[in-house]
């Protein structure tokens, strides 16, 4: 785990000053970033009652696609508003500044369907938290919501704590 | 082939009226739709002198980060303006009202590696060929660009004449 921790970049002063941002750039452009990662995710998520992967706009696209290729389950984007082209179920939600929406095909998910959420990140969990609120929306249920990295200082966790929660690594801020 | 093809919804009028959407979250939710996908350009590119997979944001990032997964090479996203943390090489490109802007990690490619440029659709290829001097502004050498899906009335192909192209399934306009 240190060695995937490691690959990690930390960028000072994005996406504003004082802000560390964690950039999983460097760990996915190496050849065995990726493959480390998802090892772990698969043998977590092997076996388990699972119908549908739901990755979240867009770099939860890249571990969820990956781990939905790996289990043979279906993958279902979760995307910004105005993406998805057919009929969907929106939900805005607060931000620090502001409101953001997500989008999900009102067909992506049939009532009763076990739901893992997927995001590289979990930061105070709105995003999450609104993504898994779209899922229920459908009559999904939400089996687990996973990260790659937690930043436990923001207490995403709490945020989200109806839900069952797994973060490979986690960081405090300095 | 045709099974894959069969997966893909068309949606009238999206993203505006007259356009015909290719929708590939149909084969995506379906649980052998990706791994079907996935098989074939894995067979297509395993063994060949590949560096480094550029996927384009955000539906790149789906068959570019499982096909760097499976064949055990780095990846690499090539995203929207200022999103990227770290210092990065942008290019502005037309589109065909106004225009849109790509970024990469200036450090993503070292000079003279083999790049494989991966995205869902191949339309009129402006978007691919604005990625493709990415990754060339940066020393890299485009070996392809693959695509899942080629809409060949729109000659994306002819923009990219320059590069091989490889599409999975084409779709003529009605």
């Amino acid at each position: 785990m240190q060695e995937i921790r490691s690959k990690i970049r930390a960028v000072p002063d994005f996406p504003k000053p004082g802000i560390l941002f964690r950039d999983i750039t460097t760990l996915l452009k190496d050849p065995d970033g990726l493959k480390d990662v998802m090892k772990y995710f698969s043998i977590r998520y092997k076996g388990r009652k699972i119908d549908k992967i739901v990755g979240i706009e867009s770099r939860g696209f890249i571990l969820g696609a990956t781990l939905s290729y790996m289990l043979g389950i279906g993958f279902i984007p979760v995307r910004k508003a105005n993406k998805l082209p057919a009929h969907t179920r929106r939900i805005d939600y607060a931000l620090e500044y502001g409101t953001d929406t997500l989008e999900i095909h009102s067909d992506a998910i049939i009532p009763g369907e076990r739901v893992l959420l997927v995001d590289d990140l979990l930061a105070t969990g709105g995003t999450a938290k609104a993504a898994a609120q779209l899922v229920e929306s459908l009559g999904g249920i939400i089996v687990e919501c996973a990260f790659l990295i937690e930043l436990t200082d923001l207490k995403g966790r709490d945020k989200l704590n109806e839900y069952n929660i797994f973060s490979l690594i986690d960081f405090k801020e300095e």
